[in-house]
Formats: structure tokens, C-alpha cells, sequence
């Protein structure tokens, strides 16, 4: 990176930054680029530059937020693994970020495009990943559609707190992990 | 009913259809109160006499479509009546109305807690005593926890439509029932 390269992602990441920091205290409809634009110390203009629109720039926020994510580890039983990105994935929909993302992509379309293509894919895959290990190691049966597998496991959190307002816990969690496991483990 | 309640009874429904009519045109944020009451052949007065706002109009819009669904046959296998049952709400869920209605329950809590108590409650219910009937009969284990089974079901379709933005089909609806029976039913 050159110094304009530099300072131009130092910025980016100081209005991200100022998205994340708004959204504590503001609701998402209640959030404008003028507050993001004078928390950050930028102006509006260079926001623009940069983001189409206030959704774009929240979805950036959020990957930005979810980048150091926890990842799987091979050598651990696929059960522990799924249990820690499960709460891991609880934990960040509850926050604010993470429910000011999940109202825009369930709104609009094209955020929902992107959320999937830069988000979701990419936690798919590497979920995809631990379950073929899973398969290798003699863990789980080899006829499983990894796709209704993982929609089982998302679908059941995303559905509790979108539908039912509740953020699953430990025991939600627990008992939603030993009824998919029952289904694909293979028993000694 | 006296004639006074039979004509209200007459104008509501008048009301929630012409709702129904016109969200088959129109997006739900582009809905007026004024062009249900125009629809409707009544006064905008007499539907803020009974729905406090759109959002309300729309639930309960969405409330009289679903009053004649499909329900449980206790004499089938479960397998067949959740076939048919999820089959049922991704019809529903994908029309108009339903995907208005998903639009409010996302974005609005109140509406959410109406659509709970005055529909997911009572449908869970009816899937529950189905699945006790299948506990009675030795199709199904008796250990399992009813709620996560559901969630395993419904949530997987909910999140289908709200974050993948796709109605599930057949072939998804068979997949997602034999991953979450091989879990539960008991084998001869």
C-alpha cells in the first residue's frame, strides 16, 4: 500500500467504525450518514465515495465486526465445533450491528445478496469443510445434504430471534445440537 | 349475531379482502389506508374504528387467509402430514400477503408478539398433539424436545425465504423431512 492507500483505509475504517459505535445508541432507521460522517470526522461526500447507501455501508460494519470470527478446528469432535460457532453466531445477530443487519437484509433484496456472496457463503464453506472432515474421521454418515444440515442448525437460530425475538441460549443450543447430531452421528 | 354485527362482520371482511386485493399489486410500503378504504367501498374512519394501524390491517388480512389450512390427519404417518403442512406455509408464506406479513413480523415487535399468539402458537399446538399421537403409535421417540423438532422444520423454511430470498420446493421439503426423521422416528 502507498500513503494515499493507507490513509484511504484508515478512514474506511474509522467510518465503519463510527457506524458500529451510532448504532449502540441509535436504531437503524433513526441512523443518518450526516451523525456517521461527524463521528467519524470525515464529510459526507467521502462516505458516498465509497457507499451507494446507508444499508451498504451498515452490511460493511457488520462484516467488518464478524472478520475475526471464530473458526473451525479439524482436530476438535464436529459437536464442539458447531457449538461454539453457534454461539458465537448468537452472540453477534444479538447485537446491534448484527439486528440493524438482519433487519436490512430481510427487507431488501440486494443487501441480502451481498450479505449471502460476502458472508454467508463463505461461513457455509468452511462449515461445509468440518463436516467432510467429520465424514474422513468416521464421525457423521457420508449420505448427509451438508446444505439441510447447516439450514437445520442456522435456520433454528435465525428463525428464534427473527420470528420469535429470542436470542437462543446455551441450553437452546445444547438440546438444538444433540437433535440434529442424533440424525447424521454414527454410532459406535 | 344481531343485524348490526352481521353488518360489521360484512364490512371487516370487506376490508381485510380488499387488502388482500390490493397487496397483490402493490408493495406494503407503498399500501395506503386510503386505498383499502377506497377498495372496500368504505370509510377510512370506520377501518382505524377496528386496526390501529397498516401493520394490524395486514396481520389480520393474513390471519383470514390461513383460517382454512390444512390440518392434521392423526390417522397418517407424520412424515406425510408435515409433507403437506410445510408444503401449505411455503405457499402461504411466498403470496403476497404472506410475504407482507413476514416484512411487519421482522421489522415491528409488536406485531411479532400478535403474530405469535394469534397464529404460530395455535399452529404449533395442533403440530404438537401430532406429534404426540406419533409418540402413542411408536413412529417417533418420545425423548425428543417438540419445540426444536418444529424449529428444525419451520425454521429451516423461514430462513429459506427470509435470508436465502427462495421458496423452498419439493425436492428441498423431502430433504429437509428426511434429515429431521432419520433423527426421531424409531426404526423397525
Amino acid at each position: 500500500m502507498n500513503m494515499k492507500q493507507h490513509k484511504e483505509a484508515r478512514s474506511k475504517k474509522q467510518i465503519l467504525e463510527a457506524t458500529i459505535v451510532l448504532l449502540e445508541t441509535s436504531s437503524y432507521s433513526s441512523l443518518t450518514v450526516e451523525a456517521v460522517a461527524s463521528q467519524a470526522g470525515v464529510g459526507k461526500a467521502t462516505i458516498y465515495r465509497w457507499w451507494n447507501s446507508k444499508a451498504q455501508l451498515v452490511l460493511d460494519a457488520f462484516l467488518m465486526t464478524v472478520e475475526s470470527e471464530f473458526e473451525f478446528d479439524h482436530s476438535k469432535p464436529i459437536k464442539d465445533n458447531f457449538k461454539l460457532q453457534l454461539a458465537t453466531l448468537t452472540r453477534i445477530l444479538g447485537s446491534r450491528i448484527g439486528k440493524s443487519t438482519l433487519t436490512i437484509v430481510t427487507e431488501n433484496e440486494d443487501i441480502a445478496k451481498d450479505f449471502y456472496s460476502s458472508y454467508i457463503i463463505i461461513k457455509r464453506n468452511n462449515a461445509k469443510q468440518a463436516l467432510q472432515a467429520a465424514i474422513d474421521k468416521g464421525e457423521i454418515h457420508s449420505n448427509i445434504t451438508m446444505d439441510i444440515v447447516l439450514d437445520l442448525l442456522y435456520g433454528s437460530v435465525y428463525f428464534q430471534i427473527l420470528i420469535y425475538k429470542k436470542l437462543p441460549d446455551e441450553a437452546y443450543i445444547d438440546d438444538l445440537l444433540n437433535h440434529v447430531m442424533q440424525g447424521i452421528t454414527i454410532s459406535n
